[in-house]
């Protein structure tokens, strides 16, 4: 099979959880975005996009027909009419793994290779980056996973306008999940004590860039902003109890943890690592 | 084994072969470098870095012992004498392979990290590449093995300065090799028509940021510039004779195809794919 010719392609996306964040708003959404820090997954989103029949395109998530707005402005700026999305996730949706941002990063880069509309990488980035946005479903996700690693976000924006940078690590990291946040809604409130603890937050990880000074700075920006329920800071005062590090995943109410930090604590915690590598399309002689 | 601290760190650092470039000399190695593009390897170096008792430092490729000034640069930049540095290849030195580029880079993200310096990607980055460009041993290579993928360079530098786009893509690679060509004395003589060759090819890809045009590109490259050698250039008309896409390792004797396009043409080639990922730490418990 030649793959530079498929009418099916498969992209991975890693998952990411924000640790802090500063967000920043803008009238150019290629612009907008935030400042923070977090890590991503080698738990993600596979997305297949294959050309299809029908009058419209129809997107699953594991199985379940769902609507996405930022999968559609991204199938309509590829003019991707009519395609088939299947999207199969290790992560659940709405709780603060980026899953949101996965779908339309991953349906960008699988929709431009199904399709052949030759774009470069920082565009299928920039126009998933701008969908999020615009549909407020987040702000700095899928630039990070864009990246891979353990990436600090240090301007807002799409790959033209932001400046990334990474803590060199790799790492074991547990997760645990409890419930769903609404990054819509907490981005409609007051963001000014938001901003002004994430760009503390930033600065003392850029003084310090490694993975426990990371998990340090966004236990205290979840203290500052109050955004943890009462069940997330339980768990993640456990983990540090227990000698770990831990914090809540902005925005869900789950929380990470370095290496065995949740298991050390008792806590019944999924596993994965850090991701090396960021966003990519999948080969299809290599399942 | 807690992973944070450690004295002994690897990284790996995939492979780099140019297909096209355009030298840009500055007074300061931060911005100096070259424009262009190629592919990353998923056949790299792997370097572990040791705290040491000796006075010295010591550096071993593959087992022999050996001397290289950029390794040495980032060593005392980051201030790390009488370490050990242990470096495997998968790949020969000096043949357009970048594995000198890997070694100063896998170096510092492994010194970085066995010695616990706290530095940050990009600033590791940033030590490799000006240490490969004040040696003259490389220009653009470490960034885009920082990048993974398919890079392209859009403008030269270490991260702060530089500026990369990607092919996105994935794929099998082959690749042969004759024999080494001196990327020092190459880059001492007349310049100007490689500036203007390696712009004229990066146009190309940027208008049409594929695979096949990377590798249609190259060729258009190597012969503007008459770098190949009659050998290179006998390969080279064969793969694409047998239907394939090939070009030349900038700078070695060596010959890169896509797929299966040196086995199709005869030629006893290896194998390995494009790398997805950058440049990373491993971790101790995944060998």
């Amino acid at each position: 099979m030649d793959e530079e010719r498929a009418d099916r392609a498969t992209a991975f996306v890693p998952g990411h959880v924000t640790g802090f964040f500063s967000p920043c708003a803008a009238d150019d959404p290629a612009r907008a975005g935030s400042r923070g820090a977090g890590v991503t997954l080698s738990d993600g989103v596979r997305v297949t996009v294959r050309a299809d029949d029908g009058p419209e395109s129809r997107l699953t998530l594991d199985g379940d027909p769902l609507s996405m707005p930022p999968v559609e402005t991204v199938l309509d700026a590829l003019d991707a009419d009519g395609v088939r999305v299947v999207a199969e996730s290790d992560l659940p949706l709405g709780t603060g793994f980026g899953v949101s941002g996965a779908m339309a990063l991953g349906t960008a880069l699988a929709a431009n290779h199904a399709l052949g509309r030759g774009r470069s990488e920082n565009d299928l980035v920039a126009l998933a980056h701008r969908a999020e946005v615009v549909a407020g479903t987040g702000l700095g996700d899928v630039v990070a996973q864009a990246r891979g690693g353990v990436p600090i976000r240090l301007d807002p924006g799409e790959p033209s306008h932001g400046r990334l940078d990474g803590v060199p690590a790799t790492r074991r990291i547990e997760y645990v999940t409890f419930g769903d946040l609404s990054t819509v809604d907490v981005l409609a409130g007051d963001t000014d004590p938001l901003v002004d603890a994430g760009d503390r937050a930033l600065s003392r990880l850029v003084d310090c860039p490694t993975l426990p000074e990371l998990l340090a700075a966004s236990r205290w920006f979840a203290r500052e902003t109050g955004l943890p329920t009462d069940r997330v800071r339980g768990v993640v005062d456990d983990v540090v109890d227990a000698g770990g590090e831990a914090s809540m995943a902005m925005l869900g109410e789950t929380v990470f943890a370095l290496g065995t930090g949740l298991s050390d604590a008792g806590v019944d915690a999924a596993a994965c690592r850090t991701c090396e590598a960021g966003a990519h399309l999948v080969a299809p002689d290599r399942p």
